[in-house]
């Protein structure tokens, strides 16, 4: 299930400089969002390009590519978290996204953001499947097929 | 991997009277948490036994008997989105333990909850690491074989 | 003041079947939003036709047919819940409309929002009032007139 | 039903001198919670004297004497309001207690908590009838009657 | 550094009337804001005109008034609250521009907002990054020099 | 003002290994916190170590470290944050106490925690008040000077 882990102790390489983070990172949200990450960083290039780098760096080159846990558990887990955050809504449509890209049906995403319903309450969880709709209508237009459902 | 899903069109049936619900909530809930639900239902006897089987009924004979998406990942999105929350403790506890019931390893939970440092912050996860602590602790202590991890 | 109370025990009949919840839900959400609940189904037709069926059966069929609390004040506690969730604007609007269906004045609408100030804070608080004349303006163009304030 | 709303333009007085105010904000919190207050200056007396004033004036003095709701009302908004916020735990305790006290039922309380289940999830919502639990408890060992229920 | 702190016991003068607070409030509110806060009296005249005088009062008059803490650390104290907070986007909008009105660089706003990553996660300070950028844009356009940075 | 600001680009060396980024974050840690950070370490040793190290890093190493605005004001930020957050209580009593140790004063401290309850509400405000009043106290009894307040 886990086909992304590693073996080894659970660490990455220490000895990995800034610039090996970023080049890993970025083939790693290259890889989940289907996107370069090329429009955070121009859009940060004026106000803030080292959050740019620490989204890459930390988000994908350390978190995201570390094993342990297969990449469909934790984009759901990401979604799952982000209903629960109520007020993310890019992040969820961007999320979603990487949901699917990373082997998650549609029914799948749905469940997830269904299931929060318990913990969020009934508004971030209708928000949330709204934004899916919204994903899942983009991507018909699209010709991207679903995942698996 | 959805072990349990069912064939069908994605509707429980709608003829469940109140006490099937209940009654399949109670099997669910027992299953998922290795609990009986009797202290729940104990501890709101006094002021709202309603409530005790809204847990039943919804959460677990509707939401938590759901097909689609596997008990393992199901619990995996409710340990991420109870971080997320950031104020529900006790909960977390609780769902940590079902997660590592259904299948889930040690080492899922902690990147599970690692992860949602990127949403939540890390005061958040922070929290979430010492309760996970404190579950394989106690699993420890009363001989409970880690699933898998 | 609790006139929708019924005598009993506290608790609805648990002989209901899904569809008795379902068809009490639809009542009571019509009764409460003035909306027929359609354009809910609707919308979410394509990707979770079921959280449509649990807003009703659970939210409004259960949680809202419960006797106890009036409906006026159980429309003015959701207005003061939503305030504090702090990012549940559309909830906010249909229900600061079901308020005034449910005999709350605009100014109880009003005094109810101004106090979550001292809870959730003056942004979360503003952000409602502007929900709250944008729904009086609607009602005013509409012809519908003030409850009772 | 709002018998302390005072006919006028909804304006208090703005020729009331901070003292007026806190004159006025003390026997309003007095009035609700059934507590003098002084324990909550004593705790700030050391590090934040003024805010203990600000509750006062601007919490009971300004937002609590304000005409156009009743105070039984204002109590459970304020009970639904904490438990969205998910934090507010001692609040929360508090301010059962002066729904209590200004008529509403023990039944109206669990009625309010239960209802937010919908809006801010049910952990939030089990955590505030624990709560509650813990008041009503406390007033039968000190012998206070339930108001209605 | 704290050049607006007064010298006293850190109260106010408790003599003032209402409406010694709500002139002080005004002018320091024009002063941080660089607004009347003529259009908020504006948009809530019909619906809550005292939340407007309780801004003014209490928000710039009573809290923003006191001495203790210099004012450029103050809104950036409040741009890095409404980071964490998540869902006050507009108000972000008007306490980014305060922040420099009130001599913080460019640059510490936005160190500011990247900090709160840590505590609030990535998403909320992404977003508020690109509410500074806006901020930052407008004043360009406006030609209003970048303060210090 | 802010005198650990470092000449250049605003950019940290991206040459630096995680090892180097470990051992800045550590010093940092240890000027900011008063702490050696070997208690966190110890507490995560056995389900999270890498969650110690990103802390370290990420938070410390890469965040803390970067220049452009100054200790004192970026750790009142982070106090203000923090009581936003609301769930933070441990957090907070660390970060008040790095306030100091950076140069805030008691008061600039209660100011800070003041003035979040225009934004989070009274309750959190009023809790993080007594988690000063908990840390102020601790260093009375280390006898620890106050910084200058």
């Amino acid at each position: 299930m886990a086909d992304e882990t590693r073996p080894g102790d659970g660490f990455l390489s220490r000895d990995d400089t800034g610039d090996e983070r970023l080049a890993r990172g970025k083939a790693q949200l290259a890889r989940i969002t289907g996107r370069s990450g090329e429009e955070v960083m121009a859009a940060l290039a004026d106000v803030a390009p080292d959050f740019a780098r620490y989204i890459f760096e930390f988000g994908y080159g350390d978190i995201y590519s570390r094993p342990g846990l297969d990449l469909r558990t934790r984009l759901l887990a990401t979604v799952a978290g982000l209903v629960c955050l109520g007020h993310a809504q890019r992040e969820l449509e961007v999320h979603i996204g990487s949901a699917l890209n990373c082997g998650a049906s549609r029914q799948e995403v749905i469940e997830t953001i269904m299931q929060m319903a318990l913990y969020a309450g009934f508004p971030a969880a209708l928000d949330a499947l709204f934004v899916a709709r919204k994903v899942f209508a983009a991507r018909e237009e699209a010709g991207t097929p679903p995942a698996q459902g």
